[in-house]
């Protein structure tokens, strides 16, 4: 039908069959003539409150066996468009942190040099911050869209410089993103001053507080982000928790008062156009999501914005 | 204090207690006298993803105890109105679902030639084709209310023309259904093809798209429908996937960025005064429903469908 | 920093370490000095359906620690405000609902007569008619704001006059509250009998029943109320179930179509500048939340409360 | 086949079908020509840790749907022996745990008038005091096979007399029972005092603690037990928390290092011939009891103990 | 090291990552060279009671990643001797009980052509019958050793011949297996008729009902079985029910008073030298899972089966 | 009664209230007057495969409420014998796992400079090591009984020296224990090599594996090992891994065909006597423990360990 991968169809192989990889595409070992490489970065040493996370990519490509080519709402055809493959996890040390950024960083560098699009499953936040490292690398300062509801831009945590909660405060001293091109959406519940979110604001950081957000579309955000992006090389940092926990319970540090996923999926899709160069989906921790409907969400999301790559078909 | 059959008070039994009849109604043997007729269909061979909907009657009655007789919001004394029983659960062949297709038309006929109008507990969504037949056996093609994520319109599955999701291609290619009086509601999600969709709206079949419903109320789609309805004979054909995996978990297929309950509610209650020939709430899978509170959902929309069956009184 | 008590940060002691109390307060055995006390009412003996509140105190400030102590969103500030101390549980007999009112009744005589303003985690729906007799001994016949499904304005169950279904006739038969300055916010579902909910109109409640609140924001109901209250002593009633299960699933009687943790929120922050006196949280059932988020949820809208406590700074 | 009630078979209405009746047996609402009658006490008031027994019958009854009528390890065959109905649960007064003592006593004094063999699942362990004062009415002082982690013999509890840790002291004090033929098997764990088993002992109780039995067949003690007891009227009481919790989770004060299932049924099996009067099966905790198996093992015990009833006929 | 695949380590790929084969070994799309074939058969429409076996070998697989390759009680070294791969799973159809089966019996006469012995991951019992006729054919009637609660030798189940209930009986009936070197171990719960067990003895089946193996060591049992079976092909089919449900809670149709792991292991390490053709463990169902451990324990038992196949080397 | 710190009683305060420290004993901030401290070290930065012991010290102290302060199998009365206090967690570095182990060292320099005995609630395995420097530091080499199905004696993993999976080793290589006074009961599994438990017993190590502990009482080997040990002092690392799944589902690296907890209960009440001068237990992971019983475990043999203490009087 077309020279590109395809996911197996349930109607070949029962959906609860087949490989354990995103949406049941292949998986491949070498990345020439990739377009779009998803994998996996299971990790949970990064967070403070609860773990699991470890088991986020595992859970979410289970879960992604449901979603069939075709995106109904949008007409999105990516696997018409994209050579798209499931590249497997990242290596890392799960004994320590610092350790495994590094492998992070090393392995992006390369991802991005074969010219591929990454689409990271995490895995906590603090992923981010090697991955941002080797994008700033290739493309120069980012925008950012980060849809959190946290900014993570504290300073130390423990003492630490590098954890999940002060990934954009790094990338933003390291010179790694534009700040006044950095989107934060979904932001709310306390601060451990009452300055947490201010000072970011201070650096140009654009910040959409959820309960700004409550009872409607996210539309007209979504028409002016990618107005005000331009055609900037821009990444895509999806915290799961940016969802209120009733549509995405299992998370390591859940806010009340969030987004729903008419929302996010309204976010996402206005993004079609800009020039997305990677994109991540994080902090999914499958022990706390007995139905397994936070990695079902989170499969979609991703898919999602795989729907919205440059160079994607639309029927 | 009436004629009519009552659910047991939780006032007089313990709620916990008593016979795990829908509400606690009294369990019927016979059909004589009844004008409404609740009954289980629990099979779940005809799907094809998460199994366990042979438990959905089962977990449906046991939270239906929580349900008072009076509807607050709308009025309806349906236990004023109507002589309503639970008949239990057909025969079905758990090891054939050809065989229980045939169990269920055959069950259906005797169901329709006493006069009753059944309520059915799914089940997986294949029970709604024998049914559709047994009816327009009965009423001629029926207008149908179809409220599902997915239009269950599928050619073939695995090379089977009968499962739960081929359910209304069939039931438009014999003719059970009037076309343009059909109605989907909440439809979303991915596609095989990208024409999943439009063929059936070639049919003349009426489809509302869940992201064309997002964030507002449905009374204006619900006062539309049963305008455009008229007296026509109707059947309401309710798949629990169609409200949103927050708000139902407990599912064989769900799809993110749905309906909500009150959007649900909406729509049932807009139904009063149409002519309800029959309706089935399906897609119930109680081990993927932690909490129990898919089972109490579908509990209640079934109650609420009771309360715009024809004749039911408000106060 | 401050002569205040503050809770325990996440930076300091890793979330999951530390004193069970609310947020990490100091515990506190005596009342001077206080401001705020936070105590449990560990007691399910009141219930109809489901058990399970005897766990909520405890489940609560397990969710707790995840709470920063500055608002976000509204800037308040009140552990720079307040002394709050988390005074632990009431030693009810679990075996006797009638000998643990009277319990609750005297412990409250105290801390009212200490003037402190007593913030409890329930604990069934019954602890309140204890409460609020001690409350109107001091205060005389107070405000009700009172969020929940139910109207809880039954006569008697099983014969018993106090359970969590009576709690409110009897506070309008003993003159606790002032009818017409009772408010109660979301409710809906079935009743035992049509006029269910407005006999409770018939003695000057105003009612909002949910579904006249779907869609959209609670600010205009949240900015009237407080209107109509003045400056009278107020006491809020926070039923769990108010919630639509979606949001709050672990608890003992949940009714569809209920309220967002959105406007949960706003509804409480409106009730800035009034003269509360004293509020409670209740019906929290952690048997029936597996995710944990519906205790995080109370958790946090007890601190949002105590961020509208009279005397909290804004910044 | 035989003039004796049928549990229904899986092979005529798959199991997860039909009425939620013990075994599927019929539902009785007399008892004029039964023989025993199985009845649900659905009740946790009188629990002084984790509440849920109130669903213990429901949850039995549900399991019970896998039970088939012969034991094929002792050839019993009690559906061909004896006329066995399910009647229903006592209407207890869920707010009250003395009101609902009393409505055991008058209902068991109902049963046992009528002369059918009553048996019982709980429930809490509190509802055997009141069955123990009807059966001592209509018996005399019987002997008493109580298998349990706790002695259940405290003095009182938070001032109460009657809850489900006071039951044998009472009965001793009362005389329903003879003391030196109650025998008390699985103790095990800590007490208040040093004392908190010996002093029944010094009232005659036989005390066969779980450390003594660990490793090895109870047929030994099985075969003393209805030596000692002769042909005297017996009660048999069984705590499903003598079990270890690895057998059964589920439950209210689970003690480890207790019962296995083989060594349940064969204390049962031991029984056959001794002249039973009544029983009961207590303290299953659903919301405990993740994958079911704990009311799984209690409806088997409870058919164990069936089989072994005065008149049951083995093949 | 060796020039057989090996299991990724887990001191390589952290054991949350990589592929989800079994015990991460290298994915074989071709049987070339290949001694031994894992497989899935990810099947639930044969079972009566719980279903959720369909997603049995996704989950075994996924425990799996916790195994390392020696066996440090046997000194087995199984991929030091034999050439194993994971070749996915068979493409049943879902919706079909007959042509599944069918699928099955072509697939393996397939596999057993290629000359590699099968392991087959279930998926519920009825897979056993077509794998038999395919043993059969190839090698003639085989000496079987079955562990199971059940005998599944019922005649029809709702008139269907063939269901995970009547597969040793059709076995038998068409010379699939030599009758009187049938071994049934751990059987046991209740049955249809008296003579449910009985019958299958006079075909010559040889049955170790479970209450005659409590509390004691199956090694002599396991010398005997070999002795007895000689050089004789044997097929081992494993339900994983007869395991006590305190060991494998997450199957479809649990019995109490099963048997306990070290018997498993015993058993089976026993079988080492028999001329083993084929094997499968069946019967795992996730959804009644919820900590893993079955399909850990089937892993393991996995595991041990590849151990003891022919071939293997000790260490 | 005494002037030791006395656990709060069941009978005095409901077990489901009061403050959550272990057995609700109180809280010490300082450690002068105290003869033992229990405490917490929440930490799950060491494990290899699932997570969650961050949990274990919070979940562990939520169960040990059922506890009641005398042994009622072996007469011991700890609380009428030394000064036992809960003295919270140790405030670890939750994103540094070399970090994390320094501080637990320093802190138990502090510790044993005091004189207290220090009882620990884990956190993964890996929190021994330093404990064990500590230990050795200001004891000596000591004799070590080592409950784990693992021997944790592994070099590196992923390249790391000190994880959960090596403490060990580096124990033996440092010099902190006595390799011939080192007790491994209930090691099993595999192993990445042959030798990965022959080499321990090199050095002296004593390996008890389970697989020759089936079915058996422990009471022998129990006899022996104080015999072997004499007076020197000792500690007692019990992972609650050692037990089968079936008895401790909650843990990270569950393995089959483990000890039950009557063997534990023996082993540890064996060791009366012997001068114990630590101990911890570890490896609880409540996420992976859903009906409480693994953490209701650790607690209860937490209270057996400090039952065998020195200087325990026995009743
Ligand atoms: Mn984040
Ligand atoms: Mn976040
Ligand atoms: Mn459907
Ligand atoms: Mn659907
Ligand atoms: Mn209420
Ligand atoms: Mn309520
Ligand atoms: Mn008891
Ligand atoms: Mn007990
Ligand atoms: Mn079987
Ligand atoms: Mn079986
Ligand atoms: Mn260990
Ligand atoms: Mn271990």
């Amino acid at each position: 039908m077309t020279e590109f991968n395809q996911p197996i169809s349930g109607n070949d192989l029962a959906r609860f069959s087949g490989p354990n990889s995103f949406m049941r595409l292949p998986q491949a070992e070498r990345l020439d003539g990739l377009d779009v490489a998803v994998l996996g970065v299971p990790m949970d040493i990064g967070t403070s409150w609860r773990p699991g996370t470890r088991f986020g990519p595992k859970q979410i490509r289970a879960e992604s066996a449901m979603i069939r080519p075709y995106n109904m709402a949008t007409g999105a055809a990516p696997f018409d468009s994209l050579q798209v493959a499931d590249i497997g996890d990242l290596a890392i040390n799960t004994f320590s942190l610092a350790d495994s950024l590094r492998i992070i960083r090393d392995s992006y560098d390369g991802l991005l040099a074969a010219g591929v699009i990454p689409v990271a499953m995490g895995g906590d936040h603090s992923i981010t911050l090697p991955i941002l490292r080797a994008v700033a690398a290739r493309h120069g300062p980012v925008a950012l869209v980060h849809v959190d509801a946290h900014a993570d831009v504290n300073d130390t945590m423990f003492g630490e410089r590098e954890t999940h909660g002060t990934v954009f405060r790094r990338a933003q001293e390291e010179g790694l993103i534009q700040p006044d091109k950095t989107y934060q959406v979904g932001l709310r519940g306390t601060g451990y001053t009452a300055e947490d979110f201010t000072e970011a604001q201070g650096w140009g950081f654009q910040q959409f507080p959820a309960h700004e957000l409550w009872f409607k579309s996210l539309a007209p955000l979504g028409a002016e982000i990618p107005r005000d992006i331009g055609d900037r090389p821009v990444y895509v940092s999806y915290d799961i928790d940016s969802l209120d926990p009733a549509y995405a319970p299992g998370t390591g540090t859940p806010e009340i008062g969030g987004l729903t996923t008419p929302q996010a999926l309204e976010l996402i899709r206005a993004l079609r156009g800009v020039n997305i160069v990677g994109c991540d989906l994080v902090e999914v921790s499958p022990p706390y999501d007995p139905s397994g409907n936070t990695a079902l969400t989170a499969a979609n999301l991703l898919y999602e914005l795989i729907c919205v790559l440059p160079g994607v078909k639309h029927r």
